[in-house]
């Protein structure tokens, strides 16, 4: 018998196939768009040395020191503000300064999910939440959907019987994986069918900020407070080494989620908040995000303009609004997974799409970054994988020997 | 019915009492001896200003990136030498950095811990611990003890039938709340009984660099690698806001404890494992932690003295040899939560020890602090003790009216 006997709920624990991948792509000389990463060009580093700086002279033993749970009051503030100007009024009592959203993700599943019971995410959805919610061994419903995002007819056919679907995860802005934006009469659509069936959401909201040319619909939290638990991040805004995230929870829900943050961690650096805090309090963000937009933008025309010119037919696609990721649908006969080999092989990476998903597959579709190659590498890159697919699929057009 | 239906788990996750009286402890002009936390004039700022603005300098986009969730390779490297150095000698893939020890503890409870399944812990024994083991829903078993710590028969008497008792918790330095250090002799005697039933063992040390007049003996996990998990901490030795930690897992399990982390909070952040990397690697630690112990020593000092002269007969205690706490126990008749009221109204705060025991608790044990107030103050506040519970012991005595 095995000395360490682990809990039943490990067996949810493995290793992200997405990581295995990253690892292959570190290789020299590959192209990858494989990575989930932000532009390292965006951080702005002498901003937070600054911060560093002055959070060292002015408040060295608070920053230091052990702090409260809930986060740095006037960060807290700054997050009720910056909400507010999105449509979503709250005092800021309801946010909770987490290490990272993905720390919300655990709280979330931590606080809310029982062994066996049913969570709604969609398909395919962002795989980290899979990771964060797993270990609490939910039961997922998939959630069909169309290209403006999941079908409010689907959110009423979850099981709500008592106690039902536990909450509905969802990503309405540029999505990870799919980059796809729901717009606003479908965010009307979808909070009705919850509000009808009282089913809770759960809004992950990391990349809002990124869009290029309008700002995205209000978030589902501001049509439904006391429905819809929100996520953000600044990750993808000023740098993700930081660690940085927030949730916002329904009153009913914060007292117990602030118990889980303590005994997960106590609370997140205190010097790292007081650092973001110090960099963003005067308005920094207004004037930073707009180079990250305008960078992402750059990239992201570059790959549409690529995959126009390299793709072969029966390729799709949907060109994204925001965010950082394309995502492929190839042609019957092309497995993504499959063509992995191939692809590392000619010098390019990307993610499979079946990593995306919690319940059956679409293995033709893949995910490409846009936001880490230049222009001038993505054109290659893009080049080179419209050259696999088509060796692959004129290989399979012949005659077997 | 309410919209939000929380997890089973969710039961399990209260309030901190500590947490609670330590609100009350805030008030202008108390002698708090109530708090668990590191004195902040030991926090080298400056050390840590020029370590952020060499890691600014240096390597920016990696700090400032997503990272590995095992930990910064340098920072693994130097956590398997600095135990090395104390008898643990690992391997530096067997390091797993963590968002503060308590992190750790989360980790641990979410690997291992089934709901119902027995986990054995020292009576008393650390609240921050049953607080992340808590969600999990385990069944505790205190431990039996002496002055020198756990009784090993007190192991060999818990369930060991598969899959038995998942693990004991023990602190073996100047454990919080007790003080209490466990003895080489002791060390081998529990190693043993864990052995032979093949019980793993849990073993936290935060305390264990802050020794006054000799190290403390080898660690558990030295004397059984395979069947001890270790936690580690720079919150004591550096500054707990930057919340950096680490553990130490047999190889069986420590694949599932990284595949936690990544789920928890991805990994821990880059910026602040690199600025403690950049401050302790040429050896800082070696002066720096020497000042700690001089400064904790003259307080301890301070506060036996203290007791010595002030507590009323039959209130006992053991002098500690390093850490931060005494443990008291008071005379018959007195209950420290009974009295925190009493206290607190003549301007002193302390923890009443029942916050501290899984289970039966001993109502007349409490714990001070002796690291954040000055010797003057520990004076001044310790006989403030003495004289409510003189007060008390004598209004007991007096005859109805």
């Amino acid at each position: 018998m095995s000395l360490w006997i682990p809990a039943r709920r490990s067996a949810r624990l493995n290793p992200s196939i997405i990581r295995e991948i990253l690892k292959l792509t570190e290789q020299p000389g590959v192209l990858s768009m494989a990575g989930g990463l932000p532009s390292a060009e965006t951080f702005p580093v002498e901003v937070i040395r600054e911060a560093c700086n002055r959070v060292l002279s002015d408040t060295p033993r608070e920053a230091l020191q052990y702090a409260a749970s809930e986060g740095f009051g006037p960060l807290r503030d700054w997050v009720a503000q910056h909400l507010a100007a999105q449509g979503l009024t709250l005092r800021a009592d309801r946010v909770l300064i987490t290490t990272g959203s993905q720390q919300g993700l655990d709280l979330v599943g931590k606080v809310m999910v029982d062994a066996g019971a049913p969570v709604a995410v969609e398909a395919p959805t962002y795989l980290g939440a899979l990771q964060a919610f797993n270990p609490y061994e939910p039961i997922y419903a998939s959630l069909a959907g169309d290209a403006d995002g999941p079908l409010p007819d689907a959110l009423r056919a979850l099981p709500h019987d008592a106690p039902g679907t536990r909450f509905a995860y969802l990503v309405p802005n540029f999505q990870n994986p799919t980059g796809r934006l729901i717009p606003d009469a479908r965010r009307a659509a979808l909070v009705a069918a919850a509000q009808a069936t009282r089913l809770p959401l759960v809004e992950d909201n990391p990349y809002g900020d990124l869009w290029f040319d309008a700002a995205p619909p209000a978030p589902l939290a501001a049509r439904w407070p006391e429905g819809v638990l929100y996520l953000g991040s600044f990750s993808k805004v000023l740098a993700p080494g930081l660690r940085l995230g927030y949730l916002v929870a329904p009153p009913e829900l914060y007292p117990k989620l602030l118990q889980a943050k303590q005994a997960a961690d106590l609370h997140t650096p205190g010097f790292n908040q007081r650092v973001v805090y110090e960099v963003i309090k005067k308005g920094f963000l207004d004037q930073h995000v707009p180079t990250i937009r305008a960078r992402y933008q750059r990239q992201c025309d570059a790959m549409a303009e690529a995959l126009t010119r390299h793709m072969p037919a029966d390729t799709t696609w949907q060109r994204p609004r925001g965010g950082m990721f394309f995502w492929l649908r190839l042609p019957a006969g092309c497995d993504a997974l499959a063509l992995l080999p191939q692809a590392l092989a000619a010098g390019i990476a990307y993610v499979p799409g079946s990593a995306f998903y919690a319940q059956a597959a679409d293995t033709r579709t893949l995910r490409l970054s846009f936001v880490t190659l230049s222009p001038d590498d993505i054109a290659e890159a893009v080049s080179l994988l419209g050259r696999v697919l088509r060796e692959h699929l004129d290989a399979q057009r012949e005659p077997a020997p």
